[in-house]
């Protein structure tokens, strides 16, 4: 790639920039560091994960570690759970598995698109929308979801669609906001969709981002938008429920409610996809260990218990926090309008969280509930006097 | 990618297209079938291999399953190992860990080229170089290697060269030939490729497959391209040495020959390259044990046996192999000049061999040692009735 397109890519990753700068890849993991930056794990993980690692790792025969594409016992089990959670009978062949939700959301606007082409997502986004859409020579068209609510409007949505209009990215349970769409938000997204679809002749295709859809709280449901719109395809990340974002294994899933003749297209433009890339298959060990750890998760008790301690004390100071659904995060407004600088004057005073504009949310921040007990509790001591930060 | 696309790239696979008819993956496995197919395990793992894997997933504190972009304890490694082998002074930020060989070779041509640029490699080729080449939108110009030295062609390469060459692809030791080549070769190629750098005034990078750098007979030693010529990158897979193909790792490295601003733009375009891709990152566990693994090799005195035993007997039948001298493979003249037609008849008997016309050596066949020992006598005992099949 020329010189000014990696630059232009790079400069896409506003966060990238911003983490390079920032002393937390130094600072992590220092005792007193509280670190709520990242959806990343702070408590020791999941004693039945590991241990379905290690039993996985064990060679019951001579090609264990022989090449693998779509292992039959991942997708299988992933095609099951996806017909359990939303009632429509999918099939295993349907089921693309990739390196993570990342891998998920690249392979599917790859095969999607060609240059020019356009693909909705919504702003605040996941950090590496823009960069992917762009990566694949598409067009990024950033629609912009409005707090609190963060719901998608109709309106605006059908506006934006075009002849060119090849994909919607939608996020739910929504990083960073918290929120789950609800049946009536979804509907009327598909409705949209499908009547764009009509008029221009061409079905356009929902990315159903859905890494979070475990992560929900008060004992919700997070409803898949498959179950409202046709031509989905389901993103999905196994690096959430386990939180453990660096084993890469995530799936890529057709919907069965498009017609076999395209969802045949489709299953050869996933594989293709996934070789022209930089093999987009996972590991063999995750996907034999599958069957074993697609059932577990994190203790979602604890993430709403530092919620409902953190999220009440932002309140009565001022900060205009969410209250999530779903999801790690809960978004706040920064006191000083330069989100950036606020946010290094708590990292000067090793607190880290993730200033709002690098989600294209200027003004705000965000903190993650992963960080444990001990941090979540000492960010809440410390929020009366935040403000006064200098 | 429109489907003209899709079809066009699955085309430039004839190995898939013949694979997917051909009842190996139905009957791989089976007892009685002599498995000489593919570079695949058949025989147990390394121990220490799935030892330092079960050791390494063992989480030794929170952040073991965390994000991961490039582990410094894998990069290290790979920087010690190629500094001992070429005794130049590699830099382990020039490291770029890759998921396999795929994704350093994905990596690399993506990184380099622009649309309409011009990537060279030899035929017979690794099966996956073109798609890769015109995956990345790049224009491939192939040149041949000549049975039976399978030597690059110094004046042949200097006249496919032009403006628009970026890259120069060669595998030594070579698949599927078997031939590792020697210093007098890499300065021949060295010396056109500088002359023609020199000439259209921008460096034309030289990506070095050494995948099978330590699959290598009779005490033999491959040298690096990098050793000959500046402007290198090596692309490694540990898929080779740890025949342990479905488990994704391997690496990019930037030659310490290159001047480093240079060096500084071209890992920030690997970096890119990883995150546009399927993310292009090695899981976590396995950067981990890399240390534990970097140095484990498969027992190459078994694969010179198997060659041992097995060429004798096809040469004197008169089937004119390949004496390698690395790489797990041996060609041979097919009797029928249809080599599909004959490979399959072999099918019949449970002999899977692969016919030279997936690597554009029709006439030909390839028998993988990677069979065991069993497998390889049962197969050279059938050569002398293999003419008479039918």
């Amino acid at each position: 790639m020329a010189a000014d397109r990696i630059d232009m890519l790079q400069a896409s990753l506003p966060f990238y920039q911003w983490y390079g700068a920032s002393p937390h890849s130094r600072r992590a993991g220092e005792p007193g560091v509280v670190d709520l930056l990242f959806g990343n794990p702070h408590d020791m993980p999941i004693p039945a994960y590991v241990e379905a690692l290690r039993r996985h790792a064990e060679p019951q025969n001579s090609s264990w570690y022989a090449y693998m594409l779509d292992h039959p016992a991942a997708t299988e089990v992933v095609a099951r759970d996806l017909t359990a959670h939303t009632g429509l009978p999918w099939d295993r062949d349907d089921v693309a598995m990739t390196t993570g939700g990342w891998g998920a959301i690249a392979t599917a606007i790859r095969m999607l698109t060609d240059p020019g082409d356009e693909v909705i997502y919504y702003d605040p986004p996941w950090f590496f929308y823009d960069i992917l859409v762009r990566g694949a020579e598409a067009v990024p068209v950033v629609l912009t979801l409005q707090a609190p609510r963060f719901s998608p409007d109709p309106d605006q949505l059908a506006a934006a669609i075009t002849p060119r209009t090849r994909a919607v990215i939608l996020n739910t349970p929504h990083n960073p906001s918290g929120r789950v769409l609800d049946d009536s938000e979804l509907a009327a997204v598909a409705e949209v969709l499908s009547d764009a679809s009509a008029r221009h002749g061409r079905p356009i295709h929902l990315l159903s981002d859905e890494a979070y859809r475990l992560i929900v709280m008060d004992g919700r449901r997070s409803a898949s938008p498959a179950e409202h719109y046709e031509h989905t395809l389901v993103l999905y990340s196994y690096g959430k429920q386990l939180l453990a974002p660096g084993q890469r294994i995530g799936y890529l899933a057709i919907s069965p409610r498009i017609g076999l003749a395209e969802r045949q297209a489709l299953r050869q433009a996933a594989t293709v996809t996934r070789f022209v890339s930089s093999w987009g298959f996972p590991n063999n060990v995750l996907q034999r260990a599958l069957p074993d750890i697609a059932h577990l998760c994190i203790d979602m008790g604890a993430i709403q218990r530092r919620r409902d301690h953190l999220v009440p004390v932002l309140e009565e100071h001022g900060y205009e926090p969410t209250m999530p659904e779903g999801t790690f995060y809960v978004m706040a407004r920064s006191p000083d309008p330069d989100d950036e600088a606020f946010v290094a004057r708590l990292a000067a005073q090793d607190l880290y969280v993730l200033p709002g504009s690098t989600v294209n949310m200027p003004g705000w921040f965000r903190i993650s509930l992963t960080g444990s007990d001990a941090m979540v509790e000492e960010a809440a001591r410390r929020v009366p006097g935040l403000r006064a930060s200098r």
